[in-house]
Formats: C-alpha cells, structure tokens, sequence
C-alpha cells in the first residue's frame, strides 16, 4: 500500500533535512504506522520536484537513526521494531480532556515557594531609579579588567578546558584570605574559603548543611527576602528577632534549638542600621549558648563612611560558629557572579561536599581575573575610589530630602548603597508613594518592593521608602526627589 | 587600676593597627575586663616606644567600635555595657572538655551525601592520563574568543555592574534555541531554556522541582555518580535499571509512580551505547503511562563519529515531558562553567523560580561570549574542527588496544570522548589494572573511579576499564597503551 507524504518545502533547512523531518514526525505521531511502506526513492523525488540524492539521503539518515529500514528489490517500511502504539500528542485528543488526564498523572512539582526579584521588573518605565544594591556602571574597572583579562587568557593553558576545584582556585581563595584580614579583621586559611556565585547561593549552600524540615531559624524582622526565601523553601520554620536602630534586638532571640541566625550587621537590609558591639558580643554568647550558628551577611560593608568599617562579627568569634558571606556584587559589579564563603573549619569537609554537588564550581576566568586584581592593589584603589563617589551621593540625597522636605527621619546613613526613609504621618502609605513616583518616572519602594520581607508586621511596615543612590549621579539624585517632592506634595494630609 | 598591655610590635600591619588589634583581641578574650581602666595614650606610647599620636588613633578606633569609652578628666575604660561574659575560646577550657562540650552543643550538620570527582586527585603523578570527559586544551579557540570577549566587553554596559535575568540572558537562550532545531531535532522557544551553571547545578534544579525524601527516582546501571548523589541527597529512593549495549534496558522499567528516569541516550555513562529508537520510543510510553520525566543529560553528543547525530528522545516528545540538559564543557571546555536545560512548557515557570532561589544567575560576560560564538557560526565550526581530531583519536586507541591485546571487546565507540573495554577473564579486576598502570605513570580507570557508580552489582562491574581519549594526541595514546600493554602481561594468568 503506497502511502501519501506531504511534504511542504520551505526556505531555511536543506531540503534533505526537511523530508527526513517530516517522515520522522509522521512516524512518531503514528500517521505513518509500524511496517507500513514507504514511497520509493524516485516516486517521491518526483511527487517532490527534487533530486532522487536528496530522497536517498534523507532515506539513509532515516535507516542509521532506525526509523526505516529497506527489505531488497521490496521496498523500505518503517520499523515493525517501534513499539505500535506511542504516547498521544495532546493536540490529537479533546484538549481539556487530555490536558486533565495529564496533569493528574504527571509527577507533581514538589518544589513549594518563592524567590526574590533582583531585576526591577518596571525598570523600563522610569527615568531615575533608585533600585537598591546597583553599583555604577561607570566606576566599572574596564581598563584594568582588559588588561588582567588579556593576561589570564593567554596564560589559561587547560584551565579553561578542564574542571578546577569546586571550591575556587587556590590563589582566589588565598587572595581573598589575604583581603579580610585587615579589611573585615577576620583569621581565615584559604581552607576555609568557598567560592561561590553570590551570596544567595551561598544561602543554599548552608541550608543544605544545617536545614531540613521544621529545622528554626533565625531572622532579622525586616528581612532580605532572598534569605528568607531560601530557608523557607527548605523547610524552616522562621523565627523574625526585630530591628531597631542598631539592628536586630537580641534581647529577643529565642531560647530553644536554633541552628543559625541569619543577619547583616554592617549594614541591615533594607533598615540600614549598624548592629552594635554589645549586640554583636550577646549574639556571640547566645550562639554559643544555644548552638546555633551565625550567618553574617556582609553584603555592602565596603562602603563605610563614618568612621572605618566594623569588623566582622566572624572576627569576633572565638568559637567558630560564625559563617561569614562576601560578594563582589556590590564592589565590583552583579554581572560577574561570584562571592565566598568563609566557614568554621568544623563545617569546612561538608560544604566542600555540598558545593561540589551543588555545582563543580565556577569560571575559571572571572576566579583568575578578581584574583589579580585584589593581589595587585586595584581592588583597593578600586574600593577607596568608589567610596568617595557614593560619599557624595549619599550627602546629595540627604541634602536632597532635607531640602523638599524639611526635617526627616533617615537611617542607614554611616554606610552601603542605600538609606531607609521613615515617611512622616502626614504622607500616604509607602505603597502609595511607590505607585505615585512610578508615575513620574521615579522609581522609590516600598519594603516588599524592594526585596525585604517583613515576617512580624509593625507599624512600620507600610511606612518605609528604600532608596538607593549609587548609580545615580547627583543631578539624577536631586531631580529624582525633586519630582518626588512635586507628586507627594499634592497628597500630603 | 593600671592593666599592663603586651603588646609585640611587628611588621606587616601599621602600628597603630596592632595596637587596636592587640586591645581588641584582649577584651573580646577576657582578659581585659567590662569597665576596667586602659592606661593614659601617654603611659601607652612610652612603654611601647611609639608616637603618642599613633595611640591616640589607635584609641579613636576602639572608642568608634564601642570597645572602650573616654571619661573627661577620670580615664579611658573597656565598654561597661559589653557583655560580662564573653563565649568561652575553646584555648582557655580543657580541650577535649571543651571541644566535647561544644560538639554536642552545636547544631548538627544535616546533610548527608557524597560528590563525585570531576578533578583527578591523582592527576600529578601521571604521565599519560586517559581521565574522562576532558577536551583538549589546544583546541580551545582562544583567537575567536578573545576577539568576542573584547567586543563585548567594550559594550557591555551596566551589564557588568548590574544583575541579569536569572535564568539567562536573552541572546544566549535564542541562539541556544536555534541550535538546537537542526542540532538535536529539538523545537523549543528561548522561553523553555535555563542557563545553568553546567549539567552538575541542573541535577539540582529538577531534583529541587521533583524530589522529597522517599520519592522514586529511575537511573541507569551503571549510573554516572553526579547524577545518582544529588538525587540520593535530596532523599530519592534510586531505583537503577541495567544497561546494555544499546542503553537502558526499558523492560525492567519499575511501574510504581515515578518521578523521573535520568539516562544518557546518546553516549551512555560509561559504558557508552546508544539507546536504540524503539527504546526511546518505548521509554517515552512508559513516561506517558507512569506520569514520570524522562531527565535525558545529553553531555557529549555534540561528538559522533557513525553516522549523524540521533535526534535526541526531547525531540521525539510529543507530551512534554522530557528535560533536556546540554553542557559547553564538552564542546568548549569545563572551565566556562555553563549549560542548559530545556524544561517542558508545564515546568517552566517552577524552574524560573528554583533557579532564582538557587543563585541569581551567571555571568554576563562568559553568556555573551557564547551566544555571540554560536551565532557567528563559529561554534558550527569548531565543532566539525574537534569532532575530526577526536576521531582520530579514537581510531588510534582503539587500534593500539588492537595491536597490543588481539581481539578485544570495547563499547561506547560510536561517539563521545571515551570508550568502555570490557576486560578479558584472564586479566585482573579493573582496580588492579587501575594500579598497575598508575604505578608506570598511566591514568586508565575502573568505573567507579571514573565517577560512575554500580548500583546493581553484576559479573561486569570490576572488568570494566574506562578511557577517555579526547585530550591525548596520538604518540601519547600509543605510548599509553604500550606501557599499559607491558605491564599488563606480567599479570595475564
């Protein structure tokens, strides 16, 4: 029985390809059945208007792949060895139908959850953004970059073809062990040291060594949503400690089994607050009391204004319970993906496990290249350049609302990419004002918008506007709060 | 009350950092106690020998940090308000008390699980070294690359400074996309794809979609362990199923619900045969009747030495239902750090949020880059370029196995970069051929040090040795196989 194929040639692919396509997928949608035969070679070279080589190849493809197979001076069938009937394309069935049989007997998504959004999904809207955690991309070391670029590339030899350490490359590990010592005061061995992507996948990675099901946790009250995403998604019951100004009130951490609290004591986020060196030594205690561990997210604390930075509270522990996280992110751009981790040497052997699982590590190059440029002082330079740049961003914004808007209430001020604004009563709700800014080009947020979640809802909660500045420059900062303080004049109570 | 200060003046850190250092470390051990008195900057700099002023700022710091305060007129005293008690250093107590006390204290780690080893630990002692799944460093195409990489450079943009789509940026998933149609017979929109950060991180994404503890999950046997791990690490109940030489033996298939059956169709790991069609067509039934994924990690089909390419089993999937997972550490190299998933429509946006949770997504640049080298054509090319110097390859180690030990029995020769050879009964077990030949400077591997693991013991298990050929040129595999070949018939019974 000859069967008819419909073969509509079309620009693009060799036309070869296009019969053996188009043979292949009337097979698998079963019009073309298990040992029915097919045209001849020069049957359908004709009914096609193309060579009979071309059918023959296209034929040929079709026997290696098994589709086909030619019987002498008979013919060429398709496989008899196919199995008869073959999964229902959805389309060929009554579409609800067979879209509810499916899903009912699909494997379901287990996964339960939500993740934080580090994109301004509205960003094409708006003229002055003051999204949080954006470095400029001006301040963007390119020349420098190039030429340590250049450099590794040449010298990558099978670097760029083989797998390194899951964990990073010895000399970023040991330069960024070199860095915190008298940056941050903290006492690491390279050994001690994880590359990783960011920090957020830092997060993953101490939730699979210290989470499961039901496991509390510890969170600052406002939180970053990333964090307590993350932790959530593993399982973990949530336990938010409040902050006030000088970060989360460790009056109130819990007494049972916890095993971390999670905080950003240089720079809290989003409220901004510096955790004092009383809190930091009662949270030392506590953690040492409850066996806890203490994540220490140290997102922005390159930027310090007033006064030199803290250190760390990693450089306070005695008793290696502190996990610390850096990223480059804000230093040197979110574009290259890369951070650290440095662990207590007790959780050293498993998070080497869980990293090599989680991913066999990270680009040879970019771990090549941030080394260089911290081993040879531009990573330095860099920080003290760009920090006196966000300096005068950071006063051209206060100076900014103090101007439009007389005495406020700020915090965050002593350092990061960001302050926090308490709105005053007479102000609409910080929703509102979001919505009202979006609507002159102005991007200001609220506490959700801006990646923080608030697990133990307050007063507060609707009253905060996060702005960031550092990638706005000064004639951006003043005219952005200046059409801010045009739109919210006409709705101040 | 005058407390005497030891301090060791040394070089390195300024002195007025030691001083600040060296007070810091004393209060936070103890040693100088809540509210006690500091020596005058005067008594200070005189029995240290150094300026007054050097104290003077070394003091400033403290008082900025909290650690001490000044009282007009009365003295410089430690903080009253730190806490009295400070965490025990594990130095100070007994240690085994101590470090007992501590362990039983400290949250335990809840992870358990193994990793496999992409990196040879043994690699420095070998000569010649048939390690698998390495390209060869010299056919990285360092001149295209670094002409793209300074394009994309010189226009990045904020891109460097800010983050991007977590699942990848646009360009690459289209062009990604594209390749796929003629490459691998797969239709799918840039929508579909994931960038991951190699197959390795997209094992995690499906097992975080797809896996809680107790969930079944099908593997092949022998099984690649990177694989087997991740799924054993998020709780999966593996349920492996035997491979022969034309892959996975769908009969033994289990019918219980499933979530998904990871194989490697086109070049199975390590044994390397390729599923036939009418098991993939009977794997997709089985898919269809049980409701599980088919996880189908297509690592180096991009090499096919017989024959053209078999579509891969996503491009015979007419119910949506299997993930696909491509890598570049194959056809450009492991040190990039990058691959792909193509997830059914109906995972699409669960994979969205995961991967989000899981890390923020990659590197611009090192996306850029191969987007732009796949749309130039040039990743066509190198393809055909590598493809040809692999062959070669192959034919040498398969001839110098020939000539050394007569007929023999190899599989996984139709493609990929390594191939299989079952040992004859009258040679030792695979590990001790694996010493024999480490001991003459010869990399050359039983399955499980070629990070495949046996999860159903049979005959086979121990009389496998794995060699992989891609980044060897032809003297060094035929001086491999030599050397292997001498001292291999000391030890033929």
């Amino acid at each position: 029985m000859q069967i008819t194929i419909n073969i509509e040639l079309m620009d693009g692919p060799s036309l070869q390809h296009q019969i053996f396509e188009s043979i292949r997928r009337q097979i698998l949608d079963g019009h073309l059945k298990t040992g029915s035969l097919l045209p001849s070679t020069r049957d359908l070279s004709q009914q096609l208007g193309v060579s009979r080589n071309t059918v023959t190849l296209a034929y040929n493809r079709l026997i290696v792949e098994d589709y086909i197979f030619t019987r002498k001076t008979v013919g060429t069938f398709v496989n008899e060895h196919l199995p008869e009937s073959f999964p229902v394309p959805e389309e060929t069935s009554s579409p609800d139908q067979a879209t509810g049989e499916l899903h009912s007997l699909r494997h379901p998504v287990l996964f339960k959850g939500k993740s934080q959004d580090v994109v301004n999904p509205n960003r094409r809207k708006l003229d002055i953004d003051f999204w949080v955690g954006r470095p400029d991309p001006h301040t963007f070391p390119t020349k420098a970059w190039r030429r340590i670029l250049l450099k590794n590339l040449s010298i990558a030899g099978s670097s760029l073809t083989e797998y390194s350490n899951p964990v990073g490359i010895l000399k970023l590990r040991q330069a960024i062990a070199e860095h915190l010592g008298p940056a941050r005061g903290i006492k690491a061995s390279a050994n001690q040291i994880i590359i990783v992507n960011g920090i957020q996948e830092g997060l993953n990675l101490v939730s699979r060594l210290l989470i499961k099901e039901g496991t509390q946790v510890v969170t600052e009250c406002p939180c970053y949503q990333g964090a307590a995403y993350t932790f959530e998604s593993y399982g973990a019951r949530i336990n938010p400690v409040p902050v006030d100004n000088a970060g989360m009130d460790v009056e109130k951490l819990p007494l049972g089994q916890t095993s971390l609290a999670y905080v950003t004591p240089s720079h809290q986020y989003p409220m901004g607050g510096t955790l004092s060196l009383e809190r930091r030594l009662r949270l030392l205690n506590w953690a040492s009391a409850t066996g806890a561990y203490i994540v220490e997210d140290d997102y922005d604390s390159d930027f310090r204004y007033n006064g030199s930075p803290l250190m760390a509270i990693a450089g306070q522990d005695r008793n290696d319970c502190v996990i610390y996280m850096g990223t480059f992110s804000k230093s040197i751009g979110a574009g290259l993906r890369l951070g650290y981790l440095v662990m207590p040497k007790d959780l050293v052997e498993p998070a080497k496990t869980v990293k090599t699982l989680m991913d066999n590590g990270h680009s040879y190059l970019d771990q090549a290249i941030i080394a260089d440029f911290i081993s040879s002082g531009f990573f330095a330079k860099h920080l003290r350049s760009i920090r006196h740049t966000y300096l005068i961003r950071r006063n051209t914004l206060v100076d900014s609302l103090q101007k439009h808007f007389g005495q406020i209430s700020l915090s965050g001020l002593d350092g990061g990419m960001h302050i926090a604004w308490y709105l005053p009563k007479s102000f609409p709700a910080a929703n509102e004002v979001q919505a009202l800014a979006e609507g002159i080009g102005v991007g200001a947020y609220s506490m959700e918008s801006a990646a923080a979640c608030h697990l133990c809802y307050n007063e507060c909660s609707d009253r905060i506007i996060v702005l960031g500045y550092s990638s706005l420059n000064e004639g951006q900062i003043r005219e952005g709060i200046a059409r801010l303080a045009g739109v919210l004049q006409l709705k101040i109570k």
